[in-house]
């Protein structure tokens, strides 16, 4: 029986901090305490630190294809395999990743998830990976039936992509419904990329004619209320099916008052944004070529102001999480496109979560410590089923355990990621208080900020099916 | 040089009431004043009744195949030619129609205006006719530019569906924001049958498949909230693209709270009821079949408690017109249906809106008559690019004109209507208060309540851009 | 019987604009017409210019002491009386004045109505002059019948400071309900001074016992919500009593929202806002002493941004009335001031509001000349009680008419207007665009910008009880 | 060293439930964990007993005068004193009190709170008590200074009534937002009785001059919008003086709207409601006068529909708080009353709200008992500066502890009651699940339901500034 022992830190939960010892034994938390003490157990001192409970990202692109179904052979694919990306998150204070099992038209949501299952075993993850199942097509017999039983293999929450209208990705409001009414039933939670794919695709077909090519122009074509009317859609169908749902990647005011509105009218509506909204500024888009490309992503960054909204709005409960969309392409990638419209969405940031935002949130006085951890931990563990054996330090959660040192400086640069990816959005940035330990089912898989572990541990992750949240 | 003088009536505009004589010359009101004399003019005694403009109905669908688009020969269409049909405007006090000029896909918006204007030859009116363009299809060449050029034709305003899925009339959101692009240039009024045609779609086949055939699954298929889903996507879409849109047929409380909204925040938005969701609730859709079928209309007549939302909106200018949507069906083809799904949709009304308004809103107190003169003829004839010529009397308005005797009561039936539909939803209706004479160009073509043009005199009618009205 | 016949002519009511000619009878519109002759009829030649209805300013403070109620010898008083005054209106084109008769405490409404019918026989008024009640006190016995009688004689308009906590002229919420209550049933009006007086009394003795003196304090210590608020509070209470309430001098866009918020949820609200709020930024407060003095009104004029908002709810009709508040005092009554609460509140104006809302409005293109004249005519006669007598041309209106030269350029200037104020806020201001003649009651009292009238011809004006408009 | 241990029971958190054995030393919780062993604890087996924190009721009035600040020798006082309200709380599952220190006219709030701790010396009370500070009267010299300096003396909320017009305790809008502009410096919450008080008043005097007397009228005389408007009134100005509001005792369905609308629009503001308004429906006081009066609480016991609303603003967090506004009167008092109007105000309930929201809450599916515990623990000590001390179980809480047996079946009723009030609101009513045991700070108070403590251990509790929850 393995134990240890985490002695003198603050742990910290979404709901409060306090100092105590951490017992952990067969990777499950056994005892918190005042000088606990344990003859048997393993001491790792965490005098000064921060006892966290390892963080949860549940929004992640690893091994995917551009547009998650072209042909990989010809196309982008995001540079960071289950292997790699999880590694990187790992060492960025990541315990758990709940990444995408794509379905492609024609393929049934079981045999998709089989595939996926079994990239994980060609590619063993070093934490744990769940999926959420993309739906593109229902056409298939016992579609609703097909989709429903996924919760009995612990994929709870199903992906709806209102954006991309040219793509096979995107859907239509049947769809959406259709997949709304099984979530209704099943106990899933309906989850959506909510921007007007038919509004947007028609600016910019418009661009493109008009030879308006650079790279500002993929924010140019995505006027925020392409968003916000997407957002009061989703919630709409979604509410009329009965069915919770939830609005990834929120990247502006708008789109933030509606999430608020629908919420004060009663709508079980949830949204995430993501760490590059809250640390940037459309001005990114601006730059050079080499440089603007790096940060394009879907939906763009905003315009000055909105970041403040959505810093507001993870304060008072509108938006309940913070995740990283993590959608790494290399640079060669984005460089070979010859306008906005072909440079591969996505910008990495699975190692960065953490850090960033405890430098920008915690220690510039936007969002407390236990703030911090409810939105990247706490939230994201009840909402997909995983809370209370992960996303928090209780007895009997699992030993997935980040211990954080606010003295730590460190600055941030690609050179020295675990990622694959060649470049990164917060290149230089110098943070104040970075990730020493991680461990990961009571196991040490990362120590003084480097990866330990001698074999991958992880696996996949089957969830809970969903239960509102108070 | 014809001269008419109506002579001791109360002269009712949208604005204001007052006892004038009114002197109409070669078509035209030329003066307006207290015990006006002319010598040469035939004169009108209208000493107790009320001189109202000409009604304008806005929305009735003429010689229209069942969803505007299945061939004639094969299936239900609507009983009411041009000549029928304005002939049973004229004498239910409307002198100026707009209908529907329906796009089949691959023809031009031109061709199809040629179509329409040619069957307005074969099938003279006998009061104005003006068309509206219903859209369905934007892809053939320089479908923007013969779009935008239809205003100078006289059209101007643009149709599309959000509702009927299934139907080639049906557009997605890309065709919406397009026709809404070249109505922001061309001076164009976007116009929306705003209904979540995906969403309905999935539970109509639900409810086919369950079994539930009845007239009121009409009704259950389309729940409130997919109305005023999609009431404020077309706000959104057509605000971003910088085009004022109309809402049409409005039928319940949700919606018409949107619409509220939307316009307290600065949207350029109208919107209408009709007639028959004031006057009925959801109940006349659980009578036995026979009965049942005559109501259904799309959206369906809703639950008690909208009406009394509707007549709010009216008075507080939320909905600033009333239409019929005149769309009728001969019993034989309303029974023909086995199912609520292919029941066709509609009612008769064209030739009992103003009696039927004036009955239940004026005497029942719900509005004053300036009130409804300004919904019945001023706000449709701002919107529509007609006033000041039609929907008041000033000096220069064309002579459409209305003798209402509030003290004439009749009794509404079929049996004795000027419309060829075999039914009425009023049928044995009393109102106090009717028709009785109208001129139309300056000429009397009712009188008694009876028709009495030699031939019919009404042509196309072309209708000016889009100006915002106070 | 005297004649004039106003000939070629453009009229323009808030419905419409038409070319007509104008016959007045006896005071009386009593014909419009093409050509119309008449050989008894001196004639007005009109061609090329605007015949407008006689304005209506719903807002002034002729005569008035400081706060309405000090004792004039000791303290200042405006410089216009009710003579002065409403010639001052007569040349801008104003031909209805409804100022104030202020209840001092202790005294009774009818005393205080025949109190002010006393001043008006003392200082004969140019144009006809009606009153509202400023209600300070309801503790005498019969209170309530007192107030109800007034619309009796044809004062039916109840109006409350909500604003100056310090004065006698401010009420609670017990009289503001209590006076709601007696509107209700007797057909009145609620007018509100909407300002959280009790909060703005905190700042502003905070400011100065800071020795924060400057006229900009002045706004500083009334931040825009005080004003929201105060309307919202207004808007409440007079739905539960079931009154009709109108919110005097909307300043900003906060209040704006509230209101277009509060009308869309069905409530009986109107509101105004004044000229100076649309022409100019809180930026003039913080000029030269004794420039800065010469703007201070309240609420105070805002930053940038609030008139853009003004004039967008003009358009769209949460605002109904443009008003002046004219409120003139002498520049020594300013200047006596040592600090920005001592400084008598109130802007001159109402001899400049028709033609600056048409050099801002309709010349700059915010609004038409038939929006124009819905505002600054129609719609202030409508909620009055004056209309179709006042407020429009139609057959039966008063003969209060403006011929308006939209050719006719003009500086303005204090010296040079007919005000006894010795300063303009708009001095220097060029409009292109003038008042030529003003016909009161069918006779000419200014010709060629002069004023004419051998003697003073208005009289007071007693008005109906309110009927919501629609 | 006192050595406890709790073995065996399913720990409740406002976080999360798990098994676990919890170590309490000297007072404090020492561990947490599975299969804890302590050879020197005492052992409390709670298997199959959930193991709650301490619940905290931060809205009683013990030993209150009628109003507060009547003279208690001529009127009606709470018959529960600190010792009795205190043990009447305890064996209901409360172990922390915030009551009321009253500030009479004139008096200091030093003074007021000196006299309040003094009460509490010579009633010794059974758990900890803090004290809010009513706040009637700024006009003491340094005002302001001295309610800042309350927080010194854990004294961290400010309540005011906008209620009650006619007392001493009402308030004007100044002294509210002077209020608010301290606490936003001091670090207090700002807590208000929110209802209109002025037009409260008016409703009142007009219904007892007509004598309509009955308890009834004491709900018909509030509408629910005299505590909607006042709740958005608060929210402004406290907004506008930046400090945080807490609304107490919401009682309908428009003001829980208000508060979710404010919260969306970014206002620090969170409201509590009261167990008896999710419990009776506003037909109480149709009752024979006798059992009526039992229900005249303010605001009143609202009709069907509210407390539906309630339920879900507390599942959605637009309501943060479930207190019991515990003010018992004896039935002598409130018969001795001859009209709604004179009638005591308050109903008891410290004892029965844990196993009132139990039964009604968990039990019929209403909440989850982690939510229960969120607002009955968690939430009030997090807004009133106790967490993690009090509202919860974590390393380093209190140990106040409350073993509750789901199994234990009740039926309430005054005569087994420790409360002093001869009456219960709840009487009759059987629950499901009941309070075993108490500790209070690590001691054993209640037994097997009973209160077995041999001297009060409670005392005067200061409490932490205020600081914005997640």
């Amino acid at each position: 029986m393995t134990k240890l022992l985490i002695k003198g830190g603050e742990v910290v939960t979404g709901a409060s901090a306090f100092h105590a010892d951490v017992l952990i034994e067969d990777g499950v938390v056994a005892a918190l305490g005042q000088d606990l003490g344990h003859p048997d157990a393993a001491v790792i001192d965490a005098t000064g630190k921060l006892v966290l409970p390892g963080c949860i990202d549940m929004h992640t692109h690893l091994e995917a294809p551009h547009n998650e179904l072209d042909d990989p052979s010809e196309g982008a694919i995001t540079c960071d395999g289950f292997r790699d990306g999880t590694i990187a998150a790992a060492v960025g204070g990541t315990t758990t990743i709940v990444d995408f099992a794509t379905q492609s038209p024609g393929t049934t949501f079981h045999e998709t998830l089989q595939q996926w299952r079994q990239r994980l075993v060609k590619s063993p993850p070093a934490v744990d990976v769940g999926f959420h199942m993309i739906v593109t097509d229902m056409g298939h017999p016992d579609a609703e039936q097909d989709l429903a039983d996924l919760c009995d293999e612990g994929v709870t929450s199903y992906k709806l992509f209102l954006a991309y209208k040219e793509s096979p990705l995107w859907v239509d409001d049947s769809t959406l419904f259709r997949v709304a009414q099984v979530a209704a039933k099943s106990g899933a939670l309906v989850m959506a990329h909510a921007e007007n794919g038919g509004a947007i695709e028609v600016l910019q077909q418009q661009a493109l004619q008009r030879g308006d090519k650079a790279p500002i122009w993929h924010s140019y074509t995505r006027p925020v209320r392409t968003e916000s009317e997407a957002v009061a859609r989703v919630a709409t169908l979604c509410d009329i099916a009965g069915a919770p749902a939830y609005i990834m990647h929120v990247s502006c005011s708008e789109a933030a008052e509606v999430v608020a509105q629908e919420r004060s009218r009663g709508m079980r509506l949830w949204a995430e944004t993501c760490t590059h909204y809250l640390a940037f500024t459309e001005d990114v888009l601006l730059k050079e070529w080499q440089e603007a490309v790096k940060y394009v992503v879907t939906p763009p960054i905003r315009e000055s102001g909105h970041a403040d909204a959505l810093w507001s709005a993870l304060r008072d409960g509108t938006l309940s999480v913070v995740s990283t969309d993590h959608c790494p392409y290399l640079t060669r990638w984005k460089n070979a496109a010859t306008d906005f419209y072909t440079i591969p969405n996505g910008v990495p940031g699975v190692e960065n979560r953490l850090e960033v935002m405890y430098e920008l949130g915690v220690r510039q006085g936007r969002l407390t410590v236990t703030q911090l951890v409810e939105r990247l931990c706490a939230a994201p563990a009840r909402l997909y089923g995983m809370f209370p054996s992960k996303g928090t330090i209780t007895i009997g959660s699992r030993g997935d355990i980040v211990i954080f040192d606010p003295a730590r400086s460190k600055v941030i640069s690609a050179a020295t990621e675990m990622s694959k990816c060649d470049y990164s959005i917060y290149e230089g940035m110098r943070v104040e208080g970075s990730v020493e330990s991680v461990l990961f089912a009571g196991q040490l898989i990362v120590q003084d900020g480097k990866y330990v572990a001698e074999n991958e541990k992880g696996a996949y992750l089957p969830r809970a099916r969903f239960v509102d949240p108070i």
